[in-house]
């Protein structure tokens, strides 16, 4: 099996360009059709001359993992918008980001390398200060050269701004600051209205909620304040509501326990908030659907929805488990042709920006992206090459140094915890969340199906058979039966860590 | 005791000023005095106006320790130069830089802020990318704000080169590159030369040697190479020499081996080339100071000769000990009247920018800064109240993740390791040394009077008495006797934390 970062977008281009050929001839002609059923106030020039090229719209969630979507199989909670996106597209259960860490993952997901290759090895805000390389060719910025208009929305939370720039910026504010709108998705798409109605060049439109991430107060000193005491965080939530959402409100009893947290009355309250906001980006993405339709640019934009990393509770994000890097992923594309189509591939992040440049017919031959297009897994159900993916954690908050390197097949997943020696460092967010404090306060040993002390204290490998143990509690590290595979798998990592030029290489050699 | 930190340098200039009119008077006569014996070639335009705003000439050495200085009392070494500047000012003895690590203790050095407070945590170059904070009001600019002609010359390793902004950059070139000239410190003053005698306004001259920074090859993929096989590091010593340099040569049998390193062949060896490239140091300040004579500008100029941090040497750089931290710190001022003068006041970095912005009329009434200015150390030999420093490294490369805090009195270090768990990081430049490598093929467990384990693997708390053990090796952190120091020194390092706005203060609280 190659390596993705082995893989030649080039190649596949080659081997695809038939079939891509043929899905774009099929797709001229439905869209044709569409095009006379449009209402007559959509003009040719609007529509028509991008065909070859689809606008692209990427949402991407705050903390959003698959426990909290119909179409991945929750029955409770409500997002009718996204699991009709997927419905109309393609719904991919082998998805993950690379980094469980909002900062990292969205550089990765627009520059399509590692984070420890671009530079953003922790969070951009506040005194965590990290920033990508300036010599760094961003997603906007090729696809701005390759004639799109391109546009952002909501959160931010990369830097710096010349290497992530945009066009527009619809709206501003820095990463979960009221400013930035990213809690009211609703808002989010009235912004964006006017920009996808009015142009007549094919658009990048980058729509990053707030929602679902914790909330906060800020401190005097302008640090954020994630203790709630004797209440559940929020999530964004609040009493009055936000103009355009219709809040949908869950009861703690109604929610469905991820496997890998433990069932109390603090984690039940949580989720139940956390659903809520969920439902306000279903409306907030349901909104812009709406906008684009009318707007007769629907049939000829691809809307990829993914989540930056797993949910904000202890055990999902800035974890490499898969509660923390397995996430949603729905595609809506222009050459799908089987709608509703479930996809079985290993994808991650930093495929996110090779495929949206294969859309824009801009993937540079010679790329230094990890990644590699998956156009092609939107067009055909079966793809052999993809079955496996690769992760690298190295901080949060500069803090929290815990660098952490991944190899994730189908059956098997090898963790490198390089700072094996430090405990698991907790988030400012999760260490106080009503959830882990109520942990805390019960004195229970047990966190989830996890010991505490497992969770906190952690060995140099873990290796996990994922078929037979998916919540990863069972190390076979040291597993006389499992010789092979770790040996195996550890050569793929090194390798992966030499191919990516991972700083942190050298601790094979000299710590 | 107060802190440095809450030092109010407006009251210091308040106690400081009838003295410091004083001497002003007098060095107004002093200088009045020599004006009749310079050549007529100086006008008065160029050297009457800034009589009351002196020029400033701040050296910054790369990794040169008080161990090889004649003036700090070795007698092998030839520095004449700077011997002599010492002979005609002030030679501090107890003066520290606050992070041993190279970027980090820059910013310090040009901010007057530990850099865990101005986002320098760690090296700039390369894949490290640490930077400070945008928000940053840099001595440079605050100088040029105050009227100041700034420019700099050799090294400078700091950035975002907006917020270090220079009004002239004499040479370019990054960290350790030719292009800096930072090996040929004869050059750098020749290049000085036209901007020192050209302006008409009092001028900052940033004067950054690479030497004497150990050398390294460049590999392909353009990561430094120190490693030198079976042959000492060159520190930059080259075969054919550097022009206007009379490179002068020491026997490894000659040198002084400090106690912290093992006297061995190979110790021995890299010492006598680290003395070379000190010498060359020592011609460039010389050269300077000639041309400083020549322009009729040296009596009106302040010289602050000092190095970012101790040797480059396992033992002593990227750690808090004494090797590390406790510098030359030679200061020719105009309001020094005992010449020769032997100062043991305690200072650290964060002093350097609130002196030369007292000596600039320039220092701001509320200033962030955590140091406070020492002119008047230059001015008396006692004065009260400098009896304490603190000492903040959190990072050097950024896979060397090692935060500590230490607070040292006249008596007593305590040094805090944050990541006690970690073993001690090497850096790139020290773990490939001829020094180190010798040690590691010899077996021994020990290195110089520490054993390597001990080196390595340090407890979460160091306490060390400085007047019976002064190459700390006894920890008294655990000791009976010392319980109450402890706590007292404890104490002052969280205090300091908080008043510093330290990140790394809530490991206090959680991990």
């Amino acid at each position: 099996m190659p390596l993705p970062i082995h893989a030649n977008p080039v190649k596949q281009t080659g081997r695809t360009e038939y079939k891509q050929h043929f899905t774009r001839t099929i797709n001229c002609f439905i869209y044709t059709f569409f095009l006379f059923l449009l209402p007559p106030i959509v003009s040719f020039a609007q529509t028509g001359k991008p065909a070859g090229k689809p606008n692209i719209v990427l949402i991407v969630a705050d903390d959003h993992g698959t426990d909290a979507l119909g179409c991945y199989g929750n029955r409770v909670i409500k997002t009718p918008h996204l699991d009709q996106l997927a419905a109309e597209g393609v719904r991919f259960t082998n998805a993950f980001c690379t980094a469980a860490s909002c900062s990292p993952s969205r550089t990765v997901i627009l520059s399509g390398m590692h984070n420890h290759a671009n530079g953003m090895y922790g969070l951009e805000h506040s005194f965590h200060h990290f920033n990508s390389f300036a010599s760094i060719e961003s997603l906007p910025v090729l696809l701005a050269k390759a004639g799109y208009q391109t546009a952002r929305v909501g959160k931010f939370h990369v830097g710096p701004e010349q290497v992530y720039a945009f066009q527009k910026v619809l709206s501003s504010g820095k990463a979960n600051d009221p400013a930035s709108l990213g809690r009211n998705p609703v808002q989010m798409a009235e912004l964006s209205k006017s920009f996808i109605t009015s142009i007549n060049q094919p658009f990048f439109l980058y729509f990053a909620t707030d929602d679902p991430h914790r909330s906060n107060k800020v401190l005097p000193n302008g640090e954020p304040d994630f203790n709630t005491g004797t209440a559940p965080n929020p999530f964004g939530n609040r009493q009055e509501g936000y103009a355009g959402i219709k809040e949908v409100s869950y009861q703690p009893a109604q929610v469905a326990v991820p496997s890998f947290l433990p069932d109390t009355r603090e984690s039940r309250a949580e989720l139940a908030q956390y659903y809520q906001a969920v439902s306000r980006i279903d409306q907030g993405v349901g909104k812009l659907i709406e906008y684009l339709k009318a707007s007769g640019k629907y049939e000829n934009t691809v809307i990829i929805y993914i989540s930056d990393n797993g949910i904000a509770f202890p055990g999902a994000k800035t974890t490499l488990y898969d509660a923390g890097i397995k996430l949603p992923c729905i595609v809506r594309s222009p050459t799908t042709l089987k709608k509703g189509m479930v996809q079985q591939g290993m994808i991650s992040w930093t495929d996110i920006t090779p495929t949206i440049l294969e859309f824009a017919g801009a993937l540079p031959a010679q790329a230094a992206f990890h990644g590699r297009s998956f156009k092609k897994l939107l067009e055909e159900e079966t793809v052999p090459g993809w079955d496996e993916v690769y992760a690298s954690h190295s901080l949060h908050e500069i803090t929290m140094y815990y660098p952490m390197r991944a190899v994730r097949t189908r059956k098997y997943k090898l963790i490198y915890n390089i700072a094996h020696q430090l405990p698991f460092p907790l988030a400012l967010d999760l260490v106080k969340s009503f959830t882990w404090q109520g942990i805390m306060r019960s004195k229970t040993k047990q966190y989830g199906k996890r010991t505490i002390d497992a969770f906190l204290n952690r060995p140099k490998f873990e290796l996990y058979d994922l078929e037979k143990d998916p919540d990863e509690i069972q190390n076979l590290a040291n597993s006389p039966a499992h010789q092979d595979v770790f040996t195996q798998l550890l050569g793929k990592l090194k390798h992966f860590q030499q191919q990516t030029h991972d700083p942190w290489i050298h601790k094979w050699e000299y710590e």
